[in-house]
């Protein structure tokens, strides 16, 4: 009797199987049928060709029933491409840069039959970008619609999911063919990312960032999903985008406030993973505020702080997203400035800006890190500096004890009772914690909150 | 460069990759930080304990960009679990069934919190079993709220959906912990899978069925859906439950139809893989439509009929399910019967069941066979005098050439332009075709129609 039937048994008087015969079966194909094999065990009829699967089927036969278990692997697979000029008619990444197949690249590109495409874009994208889009789309002869729609934490829910699938729905297109393409910021992705993952079960769909958070951060994982009885993403899924295209053209029209914003989330991956990072946002912050991630002359070199800046944070953002697409395992530096964050953006809603949340609760465990002994005085401090010069917030008012806590009572509970904390363990390392005491909390808390203030006060005598 | 990109070059004047390095690398991970590593490259420390996992990162550099080529599988765990008696107090499996790890079992069954589930279940089996669920509950201890809805197709939508979630909302679950149970047919399990896997991206949810389309169709794969725009099933997905209860005596309280409607999948899954099930449906189907798949005295032995046939039923079924879970290949036996179908169903709706209109387009396409060669004239006899033993319908006056041809090519434009055509080579094997000429299927239809209606004139002659 395998362990677990045995307990189901001890606890219950249930009819519970006496002595189960337990096989496993691997999947081959054979033609066009699927068969089940025992493990090990060989194919008669060798001429056929054989597929083997990486499902398994596990057969648990007692008197009283059978129980299967079945593992079914699926792949995905998405294309993250760097470009310039995504709008010049001339590059066709837009049209044809997700085909991941050479020789399906060709047929579509050869192909006689008319290019169509559904875009869905963010208002204010539309704006400054709406004439070049329809421009782009013009000059390469594609039937297109454009929905452009306000994306905001306000209208990011399930009626604008539908009213955007009324219009898909209305267009037509070929599921396989033709992926849908959002062009905004995080929300816009987010929405637009749910929208194709219903439609039909799974319709690909582009991801084209367009503010410097959505550039590092949306755009690189699985994750959309829709406010839900006011609650954040409540509703959603991880079907990753067939291909996300990155131009960092976008974000010269972004204010600098959304900038240090994005920054945020780069400096997250630095302090978690890479130290080389740190440096160059220490180092070249301001000049990439300043400059707002665009290249000198527009021209692109391997020198440019931008360019190395935003390609080390999607590098490092990858790293941790690949082995964990679907967030099964809860052990992620990714949430890193995720703990507190949420409870405290919830709150002074819309004063905070997600990546100023984000670094608030940054701040504060970089003190944790810090009484726990895992960081330097000077590496604290360099971290705060480094933050201040990227123009973030390091200290919130409301972001008081009683709120702390009652986010890490959140916390535990959705994290299966182990609070998994991400810390700094120096300048770009970082381990996960789950013994960090209520002790090792306020001591930091009472540090951070008297450092700050302290320096507050001095840059109030100085202005 | 590579022949994508060369490709892309030549289409266009685009600013494309001059001499792109194409790197390859595994992830591991060592301590808490995932990394990068060239293929075949060793990790340095190997004091650490080192995870590999089994996505990977592939970058191309060029002069304009990089570009990363994400792979990241996932696996998919459930179970199907056959038992008696579901709903005895004793028996535990609807609490913990669906647990597949012996020390997380252990953990459930012995902890001192107390047990929450939240249950949807169709109105109708609330007439029947609502007050047996109910002390299911009740005597386990359990604080439970059961929602009580009509789920038929008129219902099934996203409406729906979000008015369950808002009552699982304001039940509150643990959403690790605490799987969501829907008890009903198909439509009831699609809805409800639905609305688990969009909650909070993906919370457990369990299947039982209780209707035998249900029991041997919608529980075995991890499809789910609802209507939108009247289309069937448009919005949906493809997350597992964790786990699926079968018990059969739910299906004592269904109507004789509904029961030849599940026999029609059955018949599907018989006539694709399966010589012994359609021996089976031909010498007993009779029988299990009487005592509606009841054992003998409500004793199980391994000579019953109903029990062979649904475990047959099922196992076949996941064989073909569950290497292709996400349905990715196209080509599919499961699919036998569901290309006319569909457009027959929605045409005559609400006269024709699901099954019912399944084995029409299964009889249509058994003359097809025939007439391609793959027949001989005793198979076909055999399989239409099987499907009227099962009191399945093999023929409509609506299910005329034009509508075959129409449906025909619905299929081409949604599978890639290539038929497809799942069709039987004998008894229990099947190939799938995509050379069946207009002129093989216009010579089926008539003789489909011409034997169909000799047997209706003699069938009227002899009552």
């Amino acid at each position: 009797m395998p362990v677990s039937e045995e307990i189901l048994a001890k606890k219950t008087t249930a009819v519970m199987p006496e002595n189960p015969r337990q096989t496993d079966f691997q999947l081959v194909r054979v033609k066009s049928t699927w068969c089940r094999i025992k493990k090990g065990e060989a194919i008669c009829n060798s001429e056929d060709k054989i597929t083997t699967s990486q499902a398994k089927i596990g057969k648990s036969v007692s008197d009283i029933g059978i129980s299967w278990t079945i593992e079914a692997p699926i792949s995905f697979c998405y294309k993250v491409v760097e470009t310039c000029s995504l709008l010049d008619p001339a590059n066709s990444t837009l049209l044809f840069g997700h085909i991941i197949d050479p020789q399906q690249l060709e047929m579509a590109i050869n192909s006689e039959r008319e290019q169509r495409r559904f875009i869905v874009m963010d208002q204010i994208v539309d704006e400054y970008y709406g004439s070049k889009v329809r421009k782009y789309f013009e000059a390469n002869n594609v039937h297109y619609k454009i929905l452009s729609l306000p994306t905001t934490e306000e209208t990011k829910s399930m009626d604008l999911v539908l009213s955007i699938l009324q219009e898909v729905h209305n267009f037509g297109i070929d599921r396989r063919k033709e992926p849908i393409i959002a062009i905004g910021g995080g929300v816009c992705l987010d929405i637009v990312g749910l929208a194709a993952s219903l439609y039909r079960r799974r319709t690909p769909y582009i991801r084209v960032p367009t503010t410097l958070l959505a550039y590092v951060d949306a755009s690189v994982g699985a994750k959309n999903g829709v406010n839900f009885l006011q609650c954040k993403n409540k509703l959603g899924g991880y079907t990753p985008p067939v291909a996300t295209f990155l131009d960092r053209s976008f974000i010269q029209t972004i204010p600098r406030r959304h900038i240090s914003n994005g920054l945020g989330e780069i400096l997250k991956m630095a302090l978690m993973k890479h130290k080389g990072l740190f440096d160059l946002l220490k180092s070249r912050g301001k000049y990439m505020l300043d400059t707002k991630f665009q290249s000198h002359n527009g021209l692109v070199n391997r020198g440019d702080a931008a360019l190395k800046t935003t390609r080390l944070a999607i590098e490092t953002m990858l790293e941790e997203l690949a082995p964990n697409l679907w967030e099964d395992d809860l052990d992620r530096l990714v949430d890193f400035g995720h703990l507190i964050s949420p409870e405290l953006e919830m709150k002074v809603l819309p004063s905070l800006m997600h990546g100023e949340a984000v670094n608030i609760d940054m701040a504060f465990m970089t003190y944790v890190a810090y009484e726990r002994g895992l960081l330097t005085t000077e590496e604290k401090a360099d971290i705060i500096q480094c933050m201040k010069g990227l123009e973030l917030p390091v200290w919130h008012d409301d972001c008081n004890v009683h709120l702390i806590k009652r986010a890490l009572v959140e916390r535990l509970k959705h994290c299966g009772g182990q609070m998994r904390m991400p810390l700094p363990t120096g300048l770009g390392t970082a381990e996960i914690f789950n013994d960090i005491s209520e002790d090792t909390l306020e001591r930091a808390y009472k540090l951070w909150a008297s450092e700050c203030k302290a320096a507050m006060e001095e840059d109030f005598l100085i202005h």
